[in-house]
């Protein structure tokens, strides 16, 4: 099914009916469904539908889709997004030093795994410099002090736009991002967090589980909010550990946690399937 | 959400529009829709939709739904079920001599995990009747040679007439079913297969599983068809063993797989959630 | 190998020599080693061990192997125990109104999975006593009130010296225990939390998972020290949820995970497994 | 604790005494144990002992130690190999077109998970010639043809002894190696089969997954014998697959696995802590 696609991402207050009037949105302009899911939160009165269909032979010109479909949302009040498959999101990926989590995307990538361009890796150390160029993507090193906080991430935002960025995925980059710089990318920023969320938020958390004496180790790909680690989850997942793994070992172990979360929050992302909404995401699988 | 909801359940060949149509179904007669899953195999051409509605307020009486979609379904040539949320399926149980499986179902029952009535037990062994009896069970004890074998099965077959059976689970019964046996009860038998199908089909699993050194064992809750433990499969899970594990070690380890395994399967089934064809399941999670 | 054994579990200061010290004397005494496994946490330079041999053909008489190898011990300033495998240590059963932690323990029980007698459940409500009958264990119903609670503890107290009670089981037991009481059973209190803890601390914590929005929900069995919930993990599990899981699909897929973490824990202590030490534990598996 | 430490793994018919006469071996020698773990499988009679030491403080000088030991072993008619911490065995990777196991044990061998050399890269293809010229690595491009198998296997045995090879990896190597070869590196051949073995024995396991329709998948790490996919099994593990997965999505997921399970099993081997015996493993974690 490698056919060219339309996807829509719908929130709204749930009501009698969406599900037929979204549907037939794509059914009465010739439009072949190939995936629809919808999900209602009863608790919180929330509907949710990823819908995606064929454009060949669909009656509305591609262009003019959202403007059409903005008549069928606006009496819903609802929020909604409209991609197509042949768009290919463009990833700026920011590390510190660690290696793991930048090469095990940029396999991925190569792999095709993402669809996606990734042209950009900013850093605030020089260290990865080599595996940026060995892939032929620039690199941006902006060192980062208390001081240079706010300006240097005036930087970056700069740089981001001029690469006209659509995802920045923080592949372990230990530097916490300041509200401004968060809110220019609203659930367009995923953090991989190496721990069990919400288990030892904050530094050190494989020292913290040490500590704790736990049985079983995770980690946690999730969109970046202002509040520390609290942001919505995309996905987690959990290795078991004994008593005889020794700080080291939790990093290791947890080294292949992290790679395998963060490419599946990515993944998700740039297929469209996750949805977020206060801190929970609904994921469309 | 406990209102009074029906349920389709619908696989037919994919053609453009299905969705709609199906909706519409549901929409032009006030329904409102509270589950709509479809998935389309495209390797096999085949269409298969989930969707739920409230009764309050569809303007077809109950009784009549069946006939009014019979003629949506009709053109589409789909094979199709309807359910309603306030029937109650009723199971009868097939049992040997183990009993966690029995018991762990009749306790779910009691927690009111299963939408179900359990007046029908039925086991080739007089082991487990104490058990039935202290959860007011009828329990038939038919016991099978192979020279008996088709006439106690005729007698089953009978017994589960008068009890106007749904649903069959086979909770570790340990015989082969006739062919003429497993035709009257199509993806209404549910079997629970110690291990992680297809490895180890058939007799003593646990010992094979030991003997091959795995460091994994698994169970397998799945639909009884023609073949030995070759039905379309519902759910599987597995847990970890070490060289340390004695044969018995594993049949301890396994009990807590099956029990949950076969529960989870059940459930599934009674909430209208699977669809099987050929053998392979679609499961409307 | 249903043989008589002794098995001893050491932990001590890491010195030179201490592996070979044990086995002799076990040896140098005829004895038959049939699991030798020893630990040592370099980062705390202690040593932990486990020995288990077999008492026929062992030249110290059974009765003064504890006075025997105390002189072995003193010199290595060593805390240790001494068990025979034909003890049957005699459990209680804590619960408040939760069913499924109980019946899963007397399950495994009655299917020989635990090494024990059961001959007391104590709770804080009447709920269970047709449990208890049906089981032939005795039940008392204490209640616990802000007030009457350190008298009531009291009577506890004295119920379950007069039962001679070895270990405690807290089957989802809905009250904090005073330290007065946790002090009278030091590792001996073994309590089921429903969370991954040290994620979601306290009371409804399948509430907190859901308002967190985690895709993995767990289960902890840990000693009972002092502080709440923050005593040595004794085992760990977890199970995947999805945003379509409501508070109620989480609590009933959290009793599985309960039922099965606690008989784990209770298991590796019965079977002399467990080492704790500070918030950790060492497992001999 | 990275001092220089010798490692020996000991497997003979299980008697009295043994673990106190390979502990005593140690100790009379002033050598001070760090790992010391026995197994003994009742059921075949055989007794298995991994015991590492200091050799800091040993009084048998480090040349002498083989000779030594032997004198110990010889009346327990066992077998058993010495290691040395400073040992780095030479590792040859076998592949053929797929990259992504080749890619990951290089990179956690830069990353340090490996205690090992990799001077040598064989593979029936010429395609990843240039992750070998990147990595700094030997490649020899060896085709393989029903016609010339045996006199390029010769070839390659020639190739593997001149590179002093201890350890080959068949990292999704698609050939079947002849038993000439096998046989000459008993033990010391770790394939990686992208299934749960034993189920799905042989060539395309995931479309073998896919048709039959399982809810998991796995992957094996194991030593090559003569029989195909029949070797002892060092480590498996597993991953959730739903029906919305297609064969490319198995193979995507797949891959997690293939690379974590080879992964684990080649670090266990070069940590000397398998020991195999007919078709099983022991590993001493």
């Amino acid at each position: 099914m490698k056919t060219l696609t339309a996807t829509l991402l719908i929130s709204c207050l749930d009501r009698r009916g969406i599900v037929a009037k979204i549907a037939n949105f794509v059914y009465d302009h010739g439009g072949n469904i190939v995936y629809d899911d919808q999900y209602t939160d009863f608790s919180a009165g929330l509907y949710f539908n990823r819908i995606e269909w064929e454009l060949d032979g669909f009656t509305i010109p591609r262009d003019s889709i959202k403007e059409a479909f903005a008549e069928v949302a606006a009496p819903l009040e609802a929020q909604w997004q409209l991609h197509f498959s042949d768009t290919v999101p463009r990833i700026a990926i920011f590390v510190s030093r660690q290696e793991h989590c930048l090469l095990d995307l940029l396999w991925r990538h190569k792999e095709q795994e993402f669809n996606a361009q990734i042209p950009l890796i900013i850093s605030n150390h020089p260290d990865l410099e080599k595996t940026a160029v060995q892939f032929n993507i620039d690199y941006y090193h902006i060192n980062i002090t208390k001081e240079n906080k706010l300006a240097q991430e005036a930087k970056e935002l700069e740089i981001l736009q001029k690469y006209q960025i659509d995802l920045i995925i923080l592949a372990k980059y230990m530097q916490v991002l300041s509200d401004r710089f968060i809110d220019q990318y609203p659930q367009k920023l995923i953090n991989i967090h190496h721990s069990f969320l919400p288990a030892f938020i904050g530094a050190y958390p494989y020292h913290q589980a040490y500590q704790r004496g736990v049985k079983i180790i995770g980690a946690t790909s999730h969109y970046v909010s202002s509040e520390l680690d609290a942001g919505p989850i995309i996905e987690q997942d959990v290795a078991r550990v004994t008593h005889r793994d020794t700080v080291d070992d939790l990093i290791r172990k947890g080294r292949d946690l992290e790679r395998i979360v963060l490419a599946r929050g990515v993944r998700l992302h740039l297929q469209n399937r996750v949805l977020a909404y206060g801190n929970r995401t609904v994921i469309f699988e």
